[in-house]
């Protein structure tokens, strides 16, 4: 029988989907999940804009691997960011073209420490060397920036300035400007991967960081945290200079998009009433998160330290003496599921704390309240 | 500014999308394409597919990687090829999902020679070495594919047996049962790439390869040719252990195809009257290959050789006299497009001969017999 590539061999796992037996046992409350809340998604509307998929034949021959013409207009139009966009299947796709486009086997690329998985997956995918800079809630450490920046030879650093999966960390004004900067002045593109920026619940909007190096970025859009995810209509915002290779890879792995679902999207975000859909699923996950928040100051500030997330999905939970793995595994036998922090580092970097992450948009109130007694008791028992 | 990775700048370019602006100009007759007819959309079905897609609120929620599970099982059920399929984003992305989960760089592929472009690009991207067996209007060469599958350590073997694009060649019966068992007897995996295998006008339905070697093979599925393109759903069947690679892959890459896509994909394909609409696709199609065979007779039995294909979407026309390239671009210039043969070998394999490949099912019938005129213009003229 033929073996697996090695680039598959080398690629992390993802800790969700090998415990997903497990989790979806029934009386098993899950915090490990990142899934929005689909009692919130947008049904009147959706279906709404479902009634008008047929009203265009033409979104049903092939279409141009860049996209669906009108979706691609009202972005430029929206973000100004760039002169070309290019709509992909989810922004984890625009990421994975991005590294294919642009990563040899063994070139570096620097992201945060924690970092999405997703992101570390397709790194790994490309063979690349992944390396970290050191970041808090504020942002990644300008100082180690730069010194990474000056003593290696980083192709691409990508990043979530906004609300971080899974620290839901949101850089500062300052930490904005200061990687822009940098950036600019090392010739590295930035990658901004932006799905939870319009999440949030409370504080100012930053400017986006991509906005403060024009030319020098990759921006990702997604609408799956704020309509559905399961349309898979992403967009990565750039350069035209910058996404001509993406074309090509894209042409070759899908042709392009699922035309309808881009016109369906398009139709569900520009709908009168979008608006004030996600002004109430702000409002509900703002609700959740203090729910939780609240339980967590109740029950277990013994063994855990965390900052309340101004946005996103997630609760970052540094652990004061327990050690994650460990907590993770014997919180499954307690009927409770969460993702250990050390998952999101790269596979051969050193792990530079002890922490949990914990999703707040999934289970409702009370679950959210039994969730956290349970982990209580894991704690207090380990 | 950085510099694209070497598998992007190793990728064979798509003739099509190069010559895309010439070919869209006013008055252009595009044989060169590869398009459905549009107005043959089955449309009525299409919009009832498309009112039920708010029926069935689970779809809108992110979705396995695997697909949408009673499209799997249908596609299990009717095929009865493998234990295992997965949905993909059309069957060009499974064909990339197989090459990423399965070649290294420098890892031998063997194909027909000509072969699908997209093929040949995917194959590019993975940075694999395409070798190409000898074949002709029954199949490949059975000594020569013996005796390239002895001499190389070729891990994976791509073909298209039912009407091939762009030779529309069909496998014999005897070839089919000689690659599978010589597939068998080198462990090589088969990929059968079968788009247009439902698109028969005339003779006998013949066994796909994969059913002679079950366990050996990857079957590639798609609905673009027979239902519509846009929706981007297409799949692979083989056994578990050959698909728990692409898993991992199509995670990184995309998570999963759209579940919208793949529940009104499956509405469509099993809705009561999509039989009749494919029997009068079919006829539709027969027609215009029947047109377009009439006027070659009469206009270009001088210049070319071909055989009327049984199935699919092109007439494969080998050149007495004419070099391809030549003729293709003088022809943009009397305002009639094809493709020239050369386009379908690997960049680095030597062309047997000249030819040029003719669609058949975007031109109305009197377009056919004005492109055909036009073109004997050229080849009188060159």
């Amino acid at each position: 029988m033929i073996e697996p590539s090695q680039r598959v061999q080398e690629t992390k796992e993802s800790y969700i989907r090998n415990i997903l037996k497990v989790i979806q046992q029934p009386g098993m409350l899950s915090l490990a999940g990142g899934l929005p809340d689909a009692s919130r998604f947008p049904k009147a509307i959706l279906a709404q804009a479902a009634q008008h998929l047929a009203d265009d034949p033409s979104i049903y021959q092939y279409g141009a691997t860049e996209g669906y013409a009108p979706l691609r207009k009202w972005l430029i139009d929206s973000l100004a960011l760039a002169d070309d966009v290019m709509v992909t299947s989810g922004s984890q796709q625009a990421l994975d073209l991005i590294a294919r486009s642009y990563l040899n086997p063994g070139d570096q690329v620097l992201c945060e420490a924690p970092s999405y998985l997703g992101a570390l997956q397709i790194f790994d995918l490309a063979q690349a060397k992944t390396l970290t800079v050191k970041s808090d809630s504020t942002g990644p450490d300008l100082d180690h920036l730069e010194s990474m920046l000056s003593q290696n030879q980083i192709k691409l650093f990508y990043a979530v300035p906004d609300f971080q999966n899974p620290s839901s960390s949101c850089w500062t004004l300052e930490k904005r400007q200061g990687v822009a900067l940098l950036c600019e002045r090392f010739d590295v593109a930035f990658i901004e991967d932006a799905p939870y920026r319009e999440l949030r619940y409370s504080g100012e909007t930053l400017p986006s960081v991509s906005s403060l190096c024009k030319g020098q970025a990759f921006y990702m859009g997604s609408f799956s945290k704020i309509a559905t995810p399961s349309m898979r209509v992403g967009f990565v915002m750039a350069s035209q200079k910058l996404l001509e290779p993406l074309k090509k890879v894209k042409q070759a792995s899908d042709l392009h998009s699922a035309l309808p679902m881009q016109q369906m999207l398009l139709a569900t975000i520009t709908h009168p009433e979008f608006p004030a859909h996600l002004e109430q699923l702000k409002q509900h996950y703002c609700a959740r998160r203090d729910v939780l928040v609240d339980a967590l100051n109740r029950h277990l500030s013994d063994w855990i330290d965390f900052e309340v997330p101004e946005g996103g999905m997630f609760v970052w939970a540094k652990l004061k003496q327990h050690q994650a793995h460990d907590l993770a595994a014997k919180a499954l036998d307690y009927q409770v599921a969460v993702v250990p922090g050390d998952e999101f580092w790269p596979s051969d970097a050193s792990i530079d704390y002890q922490a949990i992450r914990l999703n707040f948009t999934a289970l409702d109130d009370a679950q959210l309240e039994q969730a956290v007694e349970r982990l209580a008791e894991v704690m207090s028992n380990s």
